[in-house]
């Protein structure tokens, strides 16, 4: 498996009315966590992008144990534990500033030739990557 | 069960660098479907507020079949298929200008006492408005 | 000039803290609001955009009054009081559920042949239609 | 007067189909910068609300030279060039990677007592925090 940890700073664009992150402003942490995740493993989506290989979300999952709050300096636990093939699986565990686990979630994206609009397997280069630290 | 449907024109804000609507902006929609379909039964989500009650999520679910585009008219449909208690899950299917499913996804809500942050039983007034329309 | 008027619900995506309409937030009704204008008048930004031609926006202003709330049903009053050439400005004057005015905004957009990334004049076919509506 | 730089990546959140900033994100980019300055200054905003002051926005302005696009990794340069009275302006200068000037902003908020709901003057407590940086 691999893991990485980022910290994210909740500001008031994020929060609602209850005081709380608005529950659709997590899959931007989500975004920030997975792709910061590659850049650390050599793997810049934007180059992927580049290419002509997309990612998009297939399927999301969040659940909600307690809010987090405005100006909330969270640490955004990310995790891949199965190898991917064409599609690749992100966990997050979203911790408080006192290292309370206060979310997690889940996203699958699949990998894409985007102009042919064509599903296809994880490109090498990426996946060399992920095995190099591979824990 | 009871059944709600919408309409929502994707706008510029939705969209992201792929031309799809981004993946956490699903979540606008969710509310707006789950708030309009609760007016629409007779309950004013912002006077549940106003008497102390709010309504937190606690789960929430999407999969993604076909991405919604810039300047579609989706169609969200709304669907309740379990009484509430202390919880109430949201069914969403989203369907493009030809009536194409593009998108599924599910929220669950826990009723609180805000001020005391103490999950509550539904409301016996929003339980009766539910009842009523109930197929 | 030219005259448009739209409803919009403020939903708790658009709210923050404060309970208000994040200040951010404006420019998805801006955008909501000109957009509409012109499929009012008969130009589709959308297929401005797949003949190649884009409108970013150069200039925002905005003054804020009043605070948008939760629910609140806001007219968004839209004016082009100048003929566009290479520039369109839109005026905005939004309203709450009283009819008080609560914020003003102003939006400049050029015309631009997005392949070859340069400045050009407002498409004939755009302005036709709104001298055609010109008061 | 006091300046404060700070670091933006683009994400995928931000951006929209035109493969740009969508414009009104970049709101969000000047509650960071504004946020982070006032922190390094000594004062916390949060703590500010929690005795009862908050800051909502009266006026704000953007000029978009050049787009900032995907993954860009922007420097915000923040300025307080006024010594603030009932209100407060920050000056706001976006550069891209290359350090080239693509947008500059403006907003002006004041001090108000959130449960009278009425303007006051600065803090005492702030005004000392941007007097002793004051250059």
């Amino acid at each position: 498996m691999i893991q990485f940890e980022i910290q994210y700073r909740v500001c008031y664009a994020d929060t609602d009315k209850m005081g709380y992150m608005y529950y659709g402003n997590y899959a931007r942490l989500y975004e920030i966590a997975r792709v910061e995740m590659l850049r650390n493993l050599g793997v810049s989506y934007k180059k992927l992008e580049d290419d002509g290989i997309g990612l998009p979300v297939v399927e999301n999952y969040s659940k909600f144990h307690f809010p987090a709050k405005y100006d909330d300096l969270l640490t955004i636990r990310c995790e891949v534990t199965e190898m991917p093939n064409v599609r690749i699986t992100f966990n997050y565990s979203i911790f408080n500033t006192n290292q309370k686990l206060i979310h997690e979630g889940k996203t699958t994206l699949v990998f894409m030739n985007m102009s042919q609009q064509k599903v296809i397997r994880v490109p090498e280069v990426v996946l060399d990557f992920i095995k190099k630290d591979w824990k």
